[in-house]
């Protein structure tokens, strides 16, 4: 090879390595912002009409996220002590569109115990923008035997048979 | 340095990160693809002739794993909800082997309600293949105070001692 | 550009992504190497003058941290089966310190069952030494509902508000 096609698949390999840092590395900061209330930077880790779709509760843009954050059960949750502990993210960059998935665990404190109240699955579509890379879809569904869970699961890992808003 | 140097150098260390990547990607697939019954993938992770070995279970090799995986007990389980949730893998590429040790926590779900009925400790043996990194070897042990789980999370990270099939 | 100019500009963003992966793999090992009581290596974690500031326990050097790890009270932990579960860590690096956040759930065993007993959030900084990467100070406070616990969650990813040591 020409040290011109060496020095261009360099670039190349390592342009894929630091998409892949960037997404696991936005996948991590949700937890911490979340937990900490932090609601600008949460809603600002999703598009502006990126949607977060979780069992009992649909939030359709920013807005939505940010309020969740803001809000009364939420408020109450972290008031109280929560971990929103998600596990390492398996990310698949393609171009500029990217998915991830990961289980997560949803441990709160009661009266000094703690006790895990929620075991979930959740599968992230990604885009690149000016901005960086940002959630475009995040669809979270309790592990709690139910068929959509797993296929979130399963989606997630192989890239096959992803669900609306996912592909 | 000369040009031919650097890109000499480059090229190793960006094949390092790529490798580390990408064993790490295949620890986090486990649990994704093990909870939704994904039996081809979650097997086609070893090698053909690959180990797990759990506590209560040894399984030889790559259809003893894809059995598990379609069996009564694990299909009673995912059917009800579960979450094999491995924490992030600490991992060590020497060559064309490798290793990694973390913890996990299988989170199942009652009626309503989550347990955390296990916590373990898991080393990975990996080998380079014509398909890319493979588990050759993984053991899994319950973190009840037993010797052998603390050393496998010893030995996983400093490379000393490790058992036997994890040389 | 010119290939000098490439060359450099390589290097500079291999090194990146070198570091956040030492520093994640450092934080990686906290885990494993605290709850099989590896002692020299889990102080090893730390600069000499390291601090690990927990909240019903300070430990302010290296020494320190090796005592709690031979301590009875850890040892009682580990010897009847202990999962210091560590989330996987959100990295900022920043020339030659770095800061790092997670979530942590201690999972402790007790007559074959096991109860999650802590939740907390982790705050790291570390310092780049001629031994590599060390943690200079690392703050862990229950997620209990405390303002303080959430603003190092808050802190860790957006580097405002950083509390003393952690600057």
């Amino acid at each position: 090879m020409t040290t011109e096609d060496r020095l261009a698949a360099l670039e190349a390999r390592l342009a894929q390595l630091e998409d892949e840092q960037a997404i696991f590395r936005l996948v991590a900061s949700y937890g911490p912002l979340v937990d900490s209330g932090t609601a600008d930077e949460t809603a600002g880790l999703w598009t502006a009409d990126g949607i977060y779709d979780v069992d009992e509760m649909f939030m359709g843009d920013q807005q939505a996220i940010h309020d969740m954050v803001t809000g009364d059960m939420h408020q109450g949750l972290i008031g109280r002590g929560a971990a929103h502990f998600l596990g390492p993210a398996h990310v698949t960059v393609t171009g500029d569109t990217a998915r991830a998935i990961c289980h997560s665990i949803l441990v709160i404190h009661h009266d000094g115990k703690y006790f895990p109240v929620r075991a979930g699955a959740n599968l992230f579509h990604f885009v690149r923008t000016s901005e960086g890379w940002k959630i475009q879809h995040r669809t979270t569904r309790a592990l709690n035997g139910s068929e959509e869970a797993r296929a979130l699961l399963s989606s997630g890992v192989t890239g096959r048979d992803l669900p609306k808003g996912h592909q």
